[in-house]
């Protein structure tokens, strides 16, 4: 297969990263059909006066007729549930990808083995919901993980690898069970992290959070996250979550030690090492920044939040 | 006093902060000489080249010489010892004003009552260090923190004051006491949530961090701070930082029991309260972004990582 060869793509749930990806679609000069269902009709109505979608349907039967690839994008729970109904119901030719955090659970709900069914998780979102947030830009120099199972055909992962590509992320194939622990490391505790501050601030007698600056923006930014779909993540993908919050926690609890002993050389060791660590990984998470201007004559000033 | 009226302001110490400070009154229209001094040459000379300020010395005496204005930008040890060595020499009409993080520890160096010293800190800053990643902007929206002292005299800190307005700070006055609080929790121990999060990912077998997006990009950013920097804050404002990581790990671990017992409606109404408090200040802690695009009707997808 070389790019993108479907005629048309039906998207189940139309939010913020479907509409995304739909969006992204149009911009790159694919020119199939993009059909969308989804349980509430504002958001469909909004999709297609934002050129989101070409057209929707309130019925699921009738949107993925003819589809030549089906997306899931919802919560887990919700993407569990649509993914058991209709994979015994879609012809074995029709490609199914979803777009869920988690992919042990969900793919426990799915009975049928569907060759073409091919899990996927795009790491990129937004702290902000709904078709009206999503971006073309959304995806691009992102990575896209796909787990695809004993069952699922070859050509099915290539296809769901095409779509990727042509949105302009990087498709990196992972097993089910590393996929789970290793986005409970890298994105689940993260926002567990950003919940629990957010949470600790608003506690607060004397209400930081009214002195915060880009520091605080940054460290409390998804806490403005979707409720629902994280209760569902943390749900589903509960022993890794709680693996990594115990990994996170021991680190805190050490630096609390250093502090209370006043260990200023193993404190600025232990900074120094997250910074390499971090720098190191500047291009993963922040592939579309121009590169930053860094003046290593001077180390003395700097942050002063 | 109406607007900013000094002729003459000498920087001691040019990096990122007090880079930016310069830079930015440079550009408010504000017509008076900028002088800087250092402990190294080649940053001041880079300030130089960038126009940053105006000339620069290597001798404090000389850099500090009728200046109507002294602002120490340096870590808060080294601010400390500048400004228990510079305040008993410095005529009585001259204002000093600093930009460090934790102000009682400073505060407390400092022996000479001299009555222009007025201590203060923008809760503005950048990952990044040195005079070459200054910023006019860095200020504008942002809080500036003053906490005039007992001998502080009023007309000095309303100097501080204009200092501030002139490059479109807000400015608030506090205690030294409920400054080291606040900033304990606002900024000091996300600082520490940050490195704790990079060390927990570097020392995991997956190497989670080449798998992150948008979240983790945000959520480590401050990692990236001056090791130096950040090992004078927390030792210097010790109790308060420990405090606020001892409030911050408790949050963490009832979110890891609310997991564990699979409290759904729970973790529901825990991720909804923070999005509601981190919404509410979404003003004061990202001052320059346009008004986020929001859909009422969509909350059942979004962040996706």
């Amino acid at each position: 297969v070389a790019g993108l060869q479907e005629q048309r793509i039906c998207f189940l749930g139309l939010g913020l990263i479907s509409g995304s990806l739909a969006m992204a679609l149009r911009d790159s000069g694919w020119s199939g059909e993009r059909v969308a269902w989804g349980p509430r009709e504002p958001s469909l109505k909004r999709g297609l006066e934002l050129g989101v979608i070409d057209r929707y349907s309130l019925e699921l039967e009738q949107a993925v007729k003819d589809a030549d690839m089906v997306v899931v994008g919802a919560p887990p729970v919700a993407t569990g549930e649509l993914l058991s109904t209709l994979l015994p119901q879609l012809p074995a030719h029709t490609v199914v990808t979803d777009l869920a955090s988690i992919k042990g659970w969900v793919i426990e709900q799915v009975q049928a083995e569907h060759p073409g069914f091919v899990p996927g998780h795009p790491i990129a979102g937004s702290e902000n919901s709904g078709v009206a947030a999503a971006s073309a830009d959304l995806f691009r120099g992102r990575e896209v993980i796909l787990t695809p199972l004993d069952y699922t055909d070859a050509q099915a992962t290539e296809r769901v690898r095409q779509l990727w590509l042509q949105v302009g992320a990087r498709v990196s194939l992972m097993t089910v069970t590393e996929h789970d622990t290793a986005l409970a490391a890298s994105s689940h505790m993260p926002h567990m992290a950003a919940y629990a501050l957010t949470k600790a601030l608003a506690k607060h007698e004397l209400q930081p959070m009214q002195h915060g600056g880009g520091a605080l923006r940054d460290m409390t930014r998804i806490a403005g996250s979707d409720p629902l779909m994280w209760r569902d993540i943390v749900l589903t993908n509960r022993e890794a979550v709680l693996q990594a919050m115990g990994q996170f926690r021991a680190e805190i609890e050490s630096l609390e030690a250093l502090i209370a002993a006043g260990e200023g050389p193993a404190l600025e060791t232990y900074f120094a090492q997250c910074r390499q660590q971090r720098r190191a990984h500047d291009e993963v998470l922040n592939p579309l920044a121009p590169k930053a201007m860094k003046d290593p004559d001077n180390s003395k000033t700097g942050e002063s939040e």
